[in-house]
């Protein structure tokens, strides 16, 4: 099942070159400095190229180019795929919360941007007679679908976007699966669970508690919840996200059938059972500092995610989940509050 | 259930303004001709407008406006909204097979020109302080589905289309829901099943010979039949396509709920049927002209194309199919060789 990188790579240098879309931002960052550290499947020989609006930063091994510009420009576009990266993270997004408040700009940065990288791709591929041909990976997103659930969401439910954000990740699926189709490029979408728990601060993402309701107390600080307890969701660590995307180096758009949209493998458990977890973890004090203060809009948005995945076909790619509520907030514990 | 047009109506003149893009082809041609004779929702007062890339023909009641442009140009777009209609019909496409031989024009006239419209539409909206909201139905297509379907396919089936037209498709499906969503347009898209019998020629639709073999031979000339008999599809006559389009016209998106994409009501039978139903009607020696030329370019197109839908939605919505498929020749021979 599985596949070398080196069966992909299509030799346009010595070295592997591997671009990072978003390579600024928590996963972007997590994921280069473990490819820098690691290699993909065992390779180690590779070049690691990091795009963001913001200067990537770096203090990991190597040394990689670290590169700054809007990805909604066009030139932008065009100047990467000139450079004929073998493997794109596609992972730049504006998240949910931003996408929803500024409509053009949403559908700029998250959709047009992927679009003219696709077409920028198609160009190089089309110079090279077919020799150029990377894999691209789209960090897509469960904001694609809408209810009413079933229990366990099987692996081809239906996409019907209710945020900005969803139907632009949607929409980018859609021109990836045709490019691939077309043998433009190799390459699929991984729709990650929500993300949990992420270190730093709030950001403008509707998700953005399920992480501070985790984070925030653990630092002795209070957070804030703004939905009800029974509220059920899909969640996946930071070092699972990596994990997914280091996995998804091995694996072509030709084992995964025509349907190139992948649900992703995760923990599903409500606020309620993360509460617990944490108090399990950190004990009683800690889970005092969450302070209920229901959020309309927030709810608005969250109350429509998707609870649980049967995930199958990830499963049997060989993507992996964390164990369970309490390894992800370990996660956080080892990975993040163990280096202060 | 049913809504008058003169609730939606937003008085920016005394009459409803009708655009049609694709009034040249044979749908916007017979639609129009419908609405100028008839009226929508027994509403006659309206201005008629009739845009394509060539002069739309006019022989019916009435002086519409008929416009020429191309509508993948951003200043087509931003003139048609700037007359500001207050029912847009989106029915200007290139054909499937032009979309799969021509990558970069399908995705341009297929999808850009909607997201062209619907950004103009946008532009307006804001300009006239939400006023202006006009409604937009969009002609989408069978093609953003693929097999292996169950033998009744359900509303809320998945899309994974495997053809540049279905992915096109697809993907204004998704503008159209987010722009209706955030209030800048009324509006939803309908999925129409394989339009037959097609007046006129065939055309560089994969699914021309599903017309062509009915027809051809009704006009004593020799058809090409270049898939398997037993191939099973979904069938509506131009007459139904008019009715589900002037029926949409009373139809908001609010009663359609989250999900603004609605497999339209069609008649289920082989190319067996076909051909039998063919034989009912007009005898062993006009069956006769149809010659079995199997041809893989087109089998690999159509025989992924789904065969039968519930289409619950759209019966409950009021939306009516053809009687069985003799029903639909007798349509054709009814509304185009008896006036010959």
């Amino acid at each position: 099942m599985k596949q070398s990188i080196a069966e992909n790579h299509l030799g346009f240098g010595d070295k592997m070159k591997v671009l990072i879309l978003g390579g600024a931002g928590m996963i972007g960052q997590k994921l280069a400095h473990d490819i820098a550290a690691n290699g993909l499947s065992g390779d180690t020989a590779h070049e690691l190229i990091l795009h963001d609006i913001i200067t990537p930063p770096w203090n990991g091994k190597g040394s990689p180019t670290l590169l700054t510009g809007n990805i909604s420009d066009p030139e932008t576009s065009t100047a990467l795929a000139a450079s004929k990266p073998d493997l794109i993270y596609f992972l730049s997004a504006i998240v949910s919360g931003d996408a929803e408040a500024n409509f053009a700009k949403g559908w700029d940065i998250n959709m047009r941007s992927a679009w003219n990288l696709f077409e920028a791709i198609r160009a190089e591929h089309e110079a090279s007679n077919g020799r150029y041909k990377p894999k691209v990976i789209f960090s897509s997103s469960l904001a694609v679908f809408s209810g009413p659930y079933p229990d366990t969401i099987p692996d081809d439910f239906f996409t019907a976007p209710q945020s900005s954000y969803g139907a632009q990740k949607a929409a980018v699926e859609l021109l990836l699966a045709d490019y691939v189709r077309k043998g433009f490029m190799d390459g699929f979408s991984m729709r990650l669970p929500t993300i949990c728990v992420r270190p730093g601060k709030p950001n403008l993402a509707a998700s953005s508690f399920y992480s501070s309701i985790i984070r925030e107390p653990l630092n002795g600080q209070e957070a804030i919840l703004p939905v009800p307890e029974t509220l059920r969701h899909w969640f996946a660590s930071p070092k699972s996200a990596v994990g997914f995307m280091t996995h998804a180096a091995s694996i072509s758009a030709s084992q995964l059938g025509k349907h190139l949209s992948l649900n992703l493998p995760g923990v599903s458990c409500t606020v309620a059972d993360q509460i617990e977890a944490l108090h399990d973890i950190a004990g009683a004090d800690v889970v005092k500092l969450i302070k209920r203060e229901p959020n309309e809009a927030i709810q608005n948005i969250v109350m429509g995610w998707p609870e649980r995945f049967a995930a199958k076909r990830a499963l049997n790619l060989g993507f992996q989940a964390d164990k369970d509520f309490k390894a992800i907030i370990q996660t956080y514990i080892d990975t993040e509050l163990c280096h202060k």
